[in-house]
């Protein structure tokens, strides 16, 4: 293996778009936003052809830029993918690279008064887009979503809330079961935050001031506070704790909005959408820091229970933590383009 | 300071009671149970003196040997209490050690079909033995009780259960705050019940079968047992978990019967007997195990909301974990002693 | 099991000896000194009977109360060979459960002007003491010495010293390649005493003013402190730290006299005295914290390079840590008592 | 702060070099190099300006392609250090980024009979080719090294060897001090290859038959194969390794030459280069995890020993660990380039 990144043997487009829903999110982040579109061998060499298409969303705090990211030893998921669609091992299929990046950190690919309409950009700005400027399979039955973390997420729910728009997905240590993912962390960040009296906004500042994540507590907190913005934000937008951050004490209706983006708790209300999904990859490490393996067991446990047929399910449980482990998503991504690719 | 046990001024006198009330209990656990009591230095001399009592109650796993344990640079509570009490730092006081344990390790301190009738015995048969047999202020304004951990647990819920037996507390490190204190160890549970098909029974019978504690889980599972005997078991006894030993899900119903025993939401329905108390001593370590510092944070809260004047608080919380902190307790026992000593 | 102390077939009897040889230690430890001697069921009844005898050694900071400690679903070890003889598993033998502990937490049994003479009041005083007072087989062939920890080094170097005396052995988790057990040590201790400016006697000071091992880095810096008495005090007593307490760098001159006490590099020394044990026991966990599992493997490698015959030896490496392993000693002393009583 | 790679003021121009010196090395890696040149703001306006050259090593498995991995809220280091020459805030200065992968991770920027001649390499083919290709101030008093980890030792050792050619260096997180940066390495290493009954090279062989880093001890076993190649080769090119790898045990002979390298240990010996050097930049954080805060305290103090005049050394232990400290690098080039900038 070359340690050094290697030509590829599709193409990746950088694009930028200039978003109408993002205008005025209430972070002020960019309405601006890249974009990267890969297309696979040989798709300029037959001009008539059209591909299936995954889109592909990050994990939180992620950028595009992340995708081309090198540890040693490892390779990047663009070499990875672009080997398997080079060797013939899998139908050739367009991936679209989404940025949903926000101040906080993310977005959870939601629609939300706290950081914008990330979900309506997805699915109604960009994918028509991508239908418009390339030879995409533009139905469902061909369209795909996968991501890993925070990404993983997005692309279950956006399957559930859009089946009209996707047929398909991969959810890699995605955010499920919100007790197992979640409160081990509030009350961890209950503690920490009794060096800001309290006040999640004091550390706010405080990290803005400062080299990012030079204390323990960042990541954590900055996600806490970044989620609060997604899914429970006061009308004003103001990201709102789901719990007491003096005690950790669960405070129940704000949490209950978390509770309403549970994918576990989804299902039912969401049972014919997911009845509709083509293909379902779900995994997840068995020592994940999230406890996101125990998230994904109650995920696919719901799925049975909503009558969702194994046939269409890919359920692993693998050895490891939640960091490091892109690698789990070429083979899925191999796996969705037979799936999703034209008989 | 002595390496080696050292003679008290006052005196413990170990017995035995055979309790009617534990007769036939569930686990088959001696009813026949020992009781030591320690009469403070000049109970001898003074043959007319009657002395206030306090009620020591044990944490999880706890037998009344551990009591006499020795850690180097360190005494055991009996030793340091008695030295309080010889240099007249407090007031003399009657301190009597209560045995709850049981095949699970412990019995909450309370009622149960899971466990047998550990409350009833407490209160309807060691105090009136007391009374009978020692110099006793018999009135519950002379009458506290403390502990650490379940035992902490056991002195706050007994003192709200029983507000005319008992007039004041200490809760160390006490049980509190459900979510808190439980829910990472479900989380952590379900993984390591995936060796045992999620059977923990089948764990118990593989730690009854070896060494105790040579497996990390051991304490954790015991004590998850335990627990679901003491607060949820089946009408014929069997200790039912509040979570799904596959996922770490909560069982909502059986969950509420664990809230129904949490300190902190016990406050509102026992806010009359709380705020009949002379004295109540919480503390925690800042860095609990189980979280236990944001447990007495809570509980702390919960009183003032429920009206207890602050003046017969001691709040604290202390550098430190959970384990070896039982040098909190000679301080808090001095300090009962002086609130509930006759005037 | 029982949960409460049971009561021993055999019997402790607990003695004081006045040692000469201790009297004026350079730390004014007590010269009168706790021994406690345990005869098997049958001692009584049988008196003509003499019997081998195993003096057991305690670990760094270990006092005799710490033989009676209990903790939960465990028994303490004179519970469990007492069981062991009544049932017969093995023959009677005396035990001696000898203390040499010291202001800084124990002497590692040898001779020092950092500590005292505690290697020559276990040879010279308790050892004679015992033969006259109980009926002991006197002679080498019969007797023999056991301990985890600091202990099983006791264990193993007295041994090495006084072929003479002892003709068998058993070393728990025993001290042992001192790079391995000591150098990360060294290295964290060197960052704690940066709060102390480098200067160990200020940490001392400063432990002894508190409640002990409230601090994480007290039992490292104790032992580290207390070691330095033992092996590598100044002419005048004063401990020396064989590391630069700036940088954990080692002092190569103080070093060395750790390296002489190094069971692993004292066995070509020693070779004679080792090739005449009648049997010794080796074992350590795999992942024990000071990693005595790398020094039992260094040691026992020493053996077979120096000619002991593997027929007296049993070594293992076992699931666990350095703590809570006094289970290990039952079956060890049953395998000793069978070597050294008489045919 | 932007999320997304940001455009430079400077420049970076990406070569490849054919190496003679590394054509043929031991391990068939690449003799073609990728080499990075930075060239600041205003180097095309000025044609006839000079600038120093600061040269950048990777730490251990370190490629060029690290240089631009983002991470969340952070930025990497050429973006930083160009935003500090755009702002004016340091005199322009040409960087070369080096990159001296191997097979085994690393070259440790020494010429080894086991992995190439990688010093060499640097100082008689890079340095040669940068000032043919580039206006730099072509002198020692003008050209520096900087590196963290792996690369701040190549720095200090570069500058050691070849004083002629480097008049600066900054070592951040550098190796230094072997016991303390290796000994716990080899303990952990010698449990972890039980598992390969202790051959180091079946580890080698598994871990290229999988993915990399999957398993914990990876990157440990990774490191101590590749320093032996580069430090203790066989005659043949061979890693051998300077413990027992069933003992953690050390070899002394091989272990020597460990030590040799040992940048405290070099100062002695190549004191009159080190007093040549016009600034020297030291950091470490203070919880590093190969102790090389301590390592730095050891070379700043051997420094001092040796007569390096206090002005020219900038020494800071900072509160961190080893990872993730990339962001320290862009204000030791700053003070650098003040330091080696033309008058």
């Amino acid at each position: 293996m070359s340690p050094w990144p290697t030509a590829l043997a599709g193409r990746i487009d950088e694009h930028h778009i200039d978003s109408a829903l993002l205008r005025d999110n209430p972070l002020k982040d960019p309405s601006r936003r890249p974009l990267w579109v890969y297309t696979p061998p040989g798709y300029d060499a037959e001009p008539e052809r059209r591909y299936p298409v995954t889109y592909l969303l990050l994990g939180y705090t992620g950028t595009l830029a992340n995708w081309r990211n090198h540890i040693a030893y490892r390779r990047p998921v663009p070499e990875l993918v672009d080997e398997i669609f080079a060797r013939g091992e899998a139908p050739p299929m367009i991936l679209v690279f989404v940025d949903a990046w926000t101040t906080y950190g993310g977005s959870q690919f939601v629609d939300s008064a706290g950081t914008g309409r990330y979900h309506s950009y997805l699915c109604e700005e960009i994918v028509p887009w991508v239908d418009a400027h390339y030879r995409s399979l533009a139905g469902r039955d061909h369209r795909a979503l996968a991501g890993k973390s925070s990404g993983g997420f997005g692309a279950a729910v956006t399957a559930m809330f859009r089946p009209d728009l996707f047929g398909a997905f991969a959810t890699h240590s995605g955010d499920s079961l919100s007790e197992a993912q979640y409160i081990p962390h509030f009350l961890m960040a209950a503690r920490h935050l009794r060096a800001y009296d309290g006040d999640i906004l004091r550390w706010w500042d405080d990290f803005r001031s400062r080299v990012a994540f030079t204390q323990e507590e960042d990541l954590r907190l900055l996600e806490l506070l970044g989620v609060s913005a997604c899914f429970s934000p006061a009308p004003d937008g103001t990201p709102q704790l789901p719990f007491d951050p003096r005690t950790g004490a669960l405070r129940p209706d704000i949490w209950q909005r978390w509770l309403d983006r549970d994918p576990v708790r989804m299902v039912p209300r969401y049972a014919d959408a997911l009845r509709a999904q083509r293909a379902i990859w779900i995994d997840a490490g068995t020592r994940d820091e999230w406890f996101l393996d125990l998230g994904a067991q109650a995920f696919r446990d719901a799925l049975a229970e909503a009558g969702v047929d194994d046939s269409v399910i890919h359920f692993e449980l693998f050895d490891g933590g939640h960091h490091a482990v892109e690698y789990r998503m070429p083979p899925a991504l191999a796996w969705l383009a037979q799936r999703i690719a034209p008989a």
